[in-house]
């Protein structure tokens, strides 16, 4: 079986890479695991330089900050704490007083505020409560759960080839844009300011649905002019797989994202974020573990190795054959496939009716492939970043093979 | 030094413990950890049975059904999602209906439901969002966020020595209950009825409150009566501190609570539930990594070790011998100490004067036993279950010495 879903994209290096294999069988590496630290006010004496060295080689550019979590819906939760906290911070400025501690103890006006975070129709941030509310894939996720009412704009859907309908595409993005900024503008006058915009740099769970760096680099802008936390959600995209180690990078942006937040691949959850975001009273962002030392070893395994055996490399020619060879294929089969598209290895092909989807990913599952599915008609590619062309061949070859048994 | 606060409550049997250390440098458990599976689609082919043998050794009474999740914030967010699912199709009387889907992915009603779930003043069940809204600890956690606006109750406040205040603690509980049914009536006639009660066996965080099981036995029974989920956080009391594996089982419930959650000393994340709480439709309780497995295999160590070497009557021994102590040192320095309480190791006494708690918590420290602090005026000991009879000699010798600095 050659899995290119790689446990929904969470595998950076496959099954048993011997890399991981040693951080995980080594024996002065047990005690964490054994008698894990609670990071929020035990963590090991050497700790914090192995957090500086780590940060060091993995942060986005302009970002030196960063708190580790369990997972990438904890991330984001916390993300969203300290977006909160900045803006509430500025908005009084100054220090929480005595009357909003009081109040806030029983989720009262003023301690607790009314803030709202702005997400995007067919984004998915995770399944706790907040995430929940901000997520809008897929209904069953969601249906007979309480959610906050936050408000969603719309995500450009853009259509295929790029090349083809850059007009179209450039319109459906402005149309994207404005349509934040007007949120923006009446929840501000309606006293339940945006404290946070949050955006997927590749809507995934959604059905994977990109946007050029233009929309994002517009994001990024409004969200200054507004005082909103401009949150990437990176969770599915970080570590390589879009041909850089961040899917951001792409964009060209003037200054870093406020807080990108990452788990899967990188195996331990977390954020990195502005200085300016940092609380300036302890325990605010705070809980036992606060992430897991024994996750953050893998995760500087996994960008060593990343580094070492220029993976970032690898894969961008690895996503551009299956790309092209995608690219063949729908224009071989137009009945069945259409808008390939992708960041390197980060791919995937729609299919022109929903109900093939699942045919064709269980025929090509039998041939001996583990593809992905999401949205409603798409199969998206998510392989370990230690693909090659030549895995990409068997996936197109069998791809093609099981589009001719529709 | 000794360390009776344990990593906020959450080492089970110490550091180093064999057992641990050999679970965690076994060869054959490395490739979870190496290439962690996402439980929610693809669990290793024999996971089930091994979880079906975990849960047959440490499930609660009258519980068959568990969840594994990361942590305990984790836990107790799906524990509330399967509560309101459950409600709702109780309400609705079956499944989802069209509109309620697309309504729901927009958190529009009917598919946005507005239940609220009950907490309790004092109370600490998390800081995700959802369990920071039924978080009453500290305001510290909670000031600048926004919060759900769901009600809470007052939570018994205890006069010790017990036997000395038996008529007033049973007015103290009896006013608790019966504001937990007035809240639940007025919610349901304001159309946003009580989906939920979660209730900790002992208020840790915030400031190791008890009640006695009379509490909890109609606290039960109120839920019963008015259909709410009966959540047990055990997040903290989980495996065997207070004498039992599980802290409700001193309560002599008629029945299992609904749901009942853990972390911390159990390793892995994670909640029991009532049969009749499953979800009826897949994909409603998920996410990628569902818990992880590389910490299922220590809980189950932790379980088998608990059994082999007879913790639970250690600790209770132990707890015993402590809290004796305890007495005999408050009883010596009433100026300074009242309020000995606790189940068996999982034991608190107070300060008279807040003020006077973190010096003595730091004189303890310089004296070479790590204590934790809770509450305003709580000291807290949470010892391993590998605490012995003449460990707790060590402590109240420290705690002696120590206060006579004071």
């Amino acid at each position: 079986m050659l899995d290119v879903f790689c446990q929904i994209s969470s595998l950076p290096l496959g099954y048993s890479h011997p890399d991981l294999m040693a951080v995980v069988t080594d024996p002065k590496n047990a005690s964490v695991s054994a008698a894990r630290p609670a990071l929020v006010f035990f963590p090991n004496m050497d700790y914090p330089e192995k957090l500086e060295k780590l940060v060091e080689s993995v942060a986005p550019k302009g970002l030196k900050h960063m708190q580790t979590m369990m997972c990438g819906a904890c991330a984001n939760e916390f993300a969203l704490k300290q977006s909160f906290i900045r803006y509430r911070h500025r908005e009084r400025g100054g220090l929480p007083t005595e009357e909003d501690l009081a109040s806030a103890k029983y989720n009262q006006a003023p301690g607790t505020t009314n803030y709202a975070v702005l997400s995007f129709e067919g984004g998915f941030h995770g399944r706790t409560y907040a995430c929940l509310s901000l997520t809008h894939s897929k209904a069953i996720h969601k249906v007979d759960i309480p959610a906050e009412n936050w408000p969603f704009a719309p995500f450009p859907r853009l259509k295929y080839p790029l090349k083809e309908f850059e007009t179209e595409n450039r319109a459906e993005e402005n149309r994207c844009l404005a349509k934040v900024r007007e949120i923006i503008d009446e929840r501000k006058q309606a006293g339940g300011p945006v404290a946070a915009v949050i955006v997927e740099p590749i809507q995934a769970e959604g059905g994977d649905f990109h946007a050029t760096p233009y929309f994002f680099r517009n994001l990024q802008q409004i969200c200054k002019e507004t005082g909103a936390a401009f949150i990437v959600d990176e969770v599915q995209t970080c570590c390589g797989a879009t041909g850089n180690l961040w899917a951001h990078e792409a964009w060209d942006l003037p200054e870093a994202p406020d807080f990108v937040t990452f788990s899967k691949k990188l195996i331990s959850g977390g954020y990195f974020f502005k200085k300016e975001f940092e609380p300036k009273l302890g325990l605010r962002i705070a809980n036992t573990w606060m992430g897991d030392p024994s996750k953050v070893l893998l995760m500087e395994a996994v960008v060593d190795v990343v580094k070492r055996d220029r993976l970032l490399e690898l894969t961008r020619e690895s996503g551009a054959h299956l790309q092209a060879g995608l690219e063949d294929i729908q224009n071989k089969y137009p009945q069945h496939l259409h808008s390939t598209r992708g960041a390197a290895t980060f791919c995937a092909i729609n299919t022109t009716d929903s109900a093939l989807l699942p045919k064709l990913a269980a025929n090509m599952r039998d041939k001996g492939v583990l593809v992905g599915t999401c949205g409603t008609n798409t199969l998206r590619f998510r392989p370990a970043l230690i693909f090659q062309p030549h895995h990409a061949d068997i996936v197109l070859d069998t791809l093609e093979s099981a589009v001719k048994e529709l």
